[in-house]
């Protein structure tokens, strides 16, 4: 078994935290690294990292994510967000980056261009918002997956008012919203939940062949 | 840098097949561990992997696919796919599946259920799709980062008819609805991309501290 699976069997949600242990600026360099690597379609980048140590932002947050302590607790809080303005700015602003690093002109990219401005004014509000969260979820398990092989704990929280984490983190001067939140930290030797075994479906129940 | 991100830097979305090779039974088998493995919100695993070799199946899936020829070119093809029925049935039998390895009584776990079922019941249709959506690309992900460690190549296909490949693959029957295909290869040693730099915006870009 590869070290992957290794660390997919070490990791869990854990619920208590070792207070005295913070995640280093080096390994906040990497998890950085490992959230600007995650490709995305049409290689878009739809996304911004917020990286929260504030104690009195995150007081605010806790109160706005069912109270859970790990919001505040924890070492650090990574809060991975979607671009909102999708739309033609967007992909010039994108393009012109992408000619910078490839040395493509505007006329080699304008089949690209022509795809995604395409797609993306055949979507609806809602579609953007789901095209563009799912993205964020490869980079959320990118970033849980570099953390795993660290040993560094994360749990990712749907349960939190997306609306009232924009407006405490102004989001919207970033044209930027919450799409879900990960706390990471590093467990106490104590916690109860170590001992438990992992739930799962069994392979034949969550695999077809054809 | 860790070897996850060394993966990240190999890994990018080829174009050229090498077609004599087939990714062998013993790593489809990590793959499939990969995903079941995968954390999810309230560990609700809202999933199945679909592996499609039938070449003749895979052709009608090309056709549906903007005719992309990795569809049938692939090695295999992995077709991601979300649970459609997440009523009060299916917690039940996700409760079940959880106290038979966690011996936990019914008792042990009301309000764990409870708060699923009053979750579940509070959102509407749209709203199970992006929930049950979010947590594939968890999944999508890790194999993704899992197939970048064994040097198999794959790229996620955003551009197919989800309600023709449910038709073509039958899914309806296992109560499942297509999310997002990858196909699986590797790579041929002359693809003409293997040389390009990586797109991405800079760190300055994509992350703010706060």
């Amino acid at each position: 078994m590869s070290e992957l699976i290794k660390k997919l069997e070490w990791r869990y949600a854990t619920k208590d935290f070792d207070t005295t242990k913070k995640v280093s600026d080096a390994d906040l360099e990497e998890i950085i690294e490992a959230f600007r690597l995650t490709p995305s379609s049409f290689g878009l980048e739809p996304w911004k990292l917020v990286i929260v140590e504030n104690p009195e932002i995150r007081e605010k947050l806790q109160v706005n994510s069912w109270n859970q302590s790990q919001i505040t607790k924890a070492s650090h809080l990574l809060v991975f967000t979607r671009i909102k303005n999708l739309d033609n700015d967007y992909i010039d602003k994108f393009l012109l980056n992408n000619s910078k690093i490839t040395w493509a002109t505007k006329e080699q990219l304008s089949v690209y261009e022509g795809m995604m401005k395409w797609y993306f004014s055949s979507l609806d509000e809602n579609g953007k918002i789901l095209w563009a969260s799912e993205q964020v979820f490869l980079a959320l398990w990118n970033v849980m997956n570099l953390l795993a092989q660290k040993e560094i704990d994360s749990c990712a929280i749907w349960g939190f008012d997306s609306a009232k984490y924009d407006e405490i983190l102004e989001l919207d001067k970033h044209w930027i919203a919450s799409v879900v939140v990960l706390p990471i930290w590093y467990r106490s030797s104590e916690d109860k939940y170590s001992s438990k075994p992992k739930v799962r479906f069994s392979k034949e129940e969550i695999v077809l062949k054809i």
